[in-house]
């Protein structure tokens, strides 16, 4: 603990994703004081066609 | 806001997902008040091998 | 089948939510054709202070 | 309702993601007095690329 | 891992969820050979003005 | 987006979690490249008696 769960849009390359999992956490240990050992990462991808803003989805504009 | 998560097994088509957007996110503005920019749709969808009822999953029956 | 989760500030009131849930409903069986009787709706609320956007908690502002 | 989501990493054969669905449901039965056919099972199937602990994803070790 | 997240309406005791935690751990090391070390629960509860079956809240029922 | 959750047991002070939103928030602009203002942070609270490891809810231990 915590959990911390990331929802974004596929399309980021590995390495950003190996940082974007570092860095947060770095975040979350330094201000929950949370060991760093205890705080988990999701990485949750989505697909344009499953994402929508004001009824449009990202595929369709 | 409000972000919208719809969870169903696939097999929807493009089309379906489409209007699905369309009409769950008119619903929300109509009934909560928030502008339709604000409103967020994710789609989830699962397969059968997923997703059990009565301990019995979709791709079992 | 659908599951339709609505994560919103806290603050609606009843005939709101109600409303919500009710029209949410109906625009889930018009596009998917899923019998209404299989849809399911959780309103999840959120206080001011557990939700930020830039950053800034509402609760800051 | 109870409504079940199990988050894991790929890797499971069907036979064993069969039994989960099974002996979870009958947990959950046993429980909380919930009537089987109530009982909804998510499998929520994870990569080592979008999974991190301590800042590292299992793809990266 | 596995995280397993459990919804369900409010209204159980304490001993009821106790013996939840532990009957659905045991089905899932069980099930998926994970150390009962790694298997994390949540119990997510929700009230019946914040859940609806084929558009209508349990509340209003 | 990204949209993040993070999930962790209630007992922060309001200065930690609004110090969480914020450098979580940098941490995600830094390493996607997304713009401060469409980066979501919802902050889950659970509480000991909704939490378990191992089959033991942290409020029995």
């Amino acid at each position: 603990m915590p959990y911390v769960t990331i929802k974004m849009l596929e399309g980021r390359t590995e390495e950003q994703k190996k940082a974007l999992a570092e860095k947060v956490t770095a975040a979350v240990v330094e201000t929950t004081g949370a060991p760093a050992e205890k705080v988990v990462i999701f990485i949750d991808e989505m697909t344009k066609n499953n994402y929508a803003i004001a009824g449009k989805r990202l595929s369709d504009e």
